[in-house]
């Protein structure tokens, strides 16, 4: 279908000039072209007059040529839009960085306003003195700064059945990444001295649904932090303002916002988060008690149902992220027709522990049909899987932890559909 | 004056349990203490009510709690709005990632609004094939994803003659630090074939200034994007959108925004923003031609004039910014007595090119004042020179390139002040 791009500056000099025909683009062989493109040959009124001088916006929102680069949610999901998820605008996002404004959102029952002054953080259980701290408390611990992803178990959850969502907004914009700024919470367990038995930490939230679950203790003590900071400024109020917990690479739920209280325990509590909610069905019928990590992953995010192709054929960059809660990427594979020939992708960074990452591969589109997937690799050897694979182990009853590969279908007129093949 | 924090918990607990005669804020010795705080003994409004739906901000902003954390500018400093300057509030942020919303702002002619169907990027000059790119072209080229810092030239130019501007953000915020995603500059030069006696490129606005600046072709075919994305999502209308020039490690006044042209020359264009303005005047009265690497430079954020010290002596976190122009920040030092004692403070992540860098030094405040310092190291093995030195060489009358060791006198009260020392 698509050949690899072929880095011969001629190829490319020939489609610009190609596109010279169409939109006149390009001055290419002479001027003669650009002298009918008034934005080239005419001064434009924004090189005349004044724009916004530095008081416009003191704080700063996106230009509105971008108002549909938001968070969307689907009707039809929840019932409300209180307990309901929105998504990120991964189809048109690129970088690693997931802005707060953007990123998704799920709450249990609805994002509350908690203001530093009245926030307090617990610690009870089976430690040698039970302490609660305010949010300055924290703020004199030493710190530490990670970027992590957090992926909700539920995302690309609707695909189980089949092909549902069309755009990668909507399988698999259930995710963020971030730079969290907190305080490890190994530092905070210290602080109050954990007993021997003490096995696990039970950690609450502050909001009316009181989100809770049960971490075992050597998450617990490992890289699981009480962030304060997203990408350098406070917590928007929808990821849990003032304070919630990072857990890096285990499932979103478990990232407790407006993180009220952590009881160190001897074990788990069972809670209805981790009970009845968040666990996998299996084919038997059956359940598994605990599914915390999430599994290696990745989409191709651009082309997609909500990122067509519109310049015709020619070079194309193919783009996407992976992810893996095990570790880092290795290496993602893309293919352009099912599966049938497999190119490795180009990672725009090495891969980081528990972070997303842009993997991008640039072909020279024939203007043919493709079906598009990715296939994430992580450093501990695992490697995505198809959808008919997780089903022989799920089969079709699941809603959680679906990282299958993603199948895009693009037409010869660049659209994009979410397909499944077999 | 302060010492070393040690991480023995017994100390930190008994300055918590401290804490508990002035606040209330921890339960320490037995819940005595919490049950005369209602905050935690009873059930608060926000726990038995539901907050937002998701419906509630498609983009989100800051809480309404931290509307004081915006960009700033100095009434003082220029005659109008549109030629000025507004200042990131660097002092109320942590990690590395500045945000686009609070990051500082500069313009020659005010921020104007280009949208992307209108935009064209014309190289011409010195090559075998002059082109003119539209926006979707440029999406169809190979991209790259960098984090780089921008600083203003003028960033810490009015603390020339002396100690002036009594904040973080106003001495140093004009210092931004996001991840880029765009196309090397190299890739499109190569694209019109740069012919053999080009030397430079001239980089040009499409704003009324049309902000224009020499670049040698060295650096040009080295590491510059023509980038759209910062930060995950389009640049914002006040950052250029839709595309900027990054040039890495270099002053900000030459990442040009609303790129429009670039002529590959054969020599300089010596256009007015690189003589007569951002250029160093020396102590004798000559000038330096070009100063286009920012040096390695660093400043505390906190404490600092605008983040005093609020909770008294114990623990403290101190933290602060490094970063250098010629590569990556190995080393931090910290004074808390004006240079008579060094500490090495601990960097969040190791160093990268022209990038921040996070540090921070936790240590024991005994109450009494101190006269906080940061010294930056880079791997050429540059270290920033305190005010003095920078004097001997550029005089009194300089307005840019000013690196020098920032001293902030934390006072018995917990507050700071900008002042200098010799």
């Amino acid at each position: 279908m698509a050949s690899n791009f072929t880095d011969k500056a001629t190829t490319r000099r020939a489609f610009l000039k190609g596109s010279v025909a169409a939109g006149g683009a390009v001055l290419g062989a002479g001027a003669a072209h650009a002298a009918g493109d008034p934005l080239i040959t005419e001064t434009q009124p924004w090189a005349m007059e004044l724009g916004d001088g530095v008081d416009a916006t003191p704080y700063g929102m996106p230009i509105r040529f971008e108002t549909d680069v938001v968070r969307r949610n689907v009707e039809w999901l929840t019932a409300d839009t209180i307990s309901s998820i929105n998504f990120t605008p991964i189809h048109a996002l690129d970088g690693t960085i997931t802005p707060q404004g953007c990123a998704f959102e799920r709450h249990h029952s609805g994002a509350i306003e908690l203001a530093k002054e009245d926030y307090r953080l617990m610690i009870n259980g089976l430690v040698e003195e039970e302490m609660v701290f305010t949010y300055q408390d924290l703020e004199r611990f030493p710190r530490e700064q990670h970027v992590y992803f957090c992926e909700c178990a539920a995302n690309t959850g609707m695909e189980w059945a089949g092909a549902q969502l069309n755009g990668a907004q909507f399988t698999h914009g259930m995710i963020h990444n971030m730079e969290y700024t907190g305080v490890p919470l190994r530092t905070l367990l210290k602080e109050a001295g954990i007993k021997t038995e003490s096995k696990w930490v039970f950690v609450e939230g502050a909001d009316a649904s009181s989100n809770g679950r049960s971490i075992p203790m050597e998450k617990a003590l490992d890289d699981v932090l009480v962030a304060f900071k997203a990408n350098g400024e406070a917590l928007r109020k929808e990821h849990g303002y003032p304070v919630r917990l990072v857990v890096p690479g285990w499932e979103g739920n478990m990232w407790v916002k407006w993180l009220r209280r952590i009881e160190v325990t001897d074990q788990a509590v069972e809670s209805r988060e981790e009970t009845s909610k968040y666990t996998d069905t299996l084919e038997d019928g059956t359940s598994r008690k605990w599914t915390w990590v999430m599994d290696a992953k990745s989409v191709v995010t651009s082309p997609s149902p909500q990122s067509p192709i519109t310049h015709g054929k020619g070079p194309l960059v193919i783009t996407g992220l992976a992810w893996s809660g095990r570790g880092s990427i290795t290496r993602v594979d893309v293919t352009l027709d099912g599966g049938k020939n497999w190119q490795q992708a180009r990672l725009a960074a090495p891969g980081q522990p528990m972070a997303l990452t842009r993997f991008y591969l640039d072909v020279e589109w024939d203007g043919e049909e493709m079906l598009l997937q990715s296939r994430a690799h992580d450093d501990t050897g695992y490697v995505q899987p198809t959808k008919e694979e997780l089903r022989e182990v799920r089969g079709l009853n699941s809603i959680y932890h679906n990282n299958c590969i993603q199948t895009w279908w693009v037409k010869p007129n660049g659209e994009a559909e979410n397909v499944e093949i077999s």
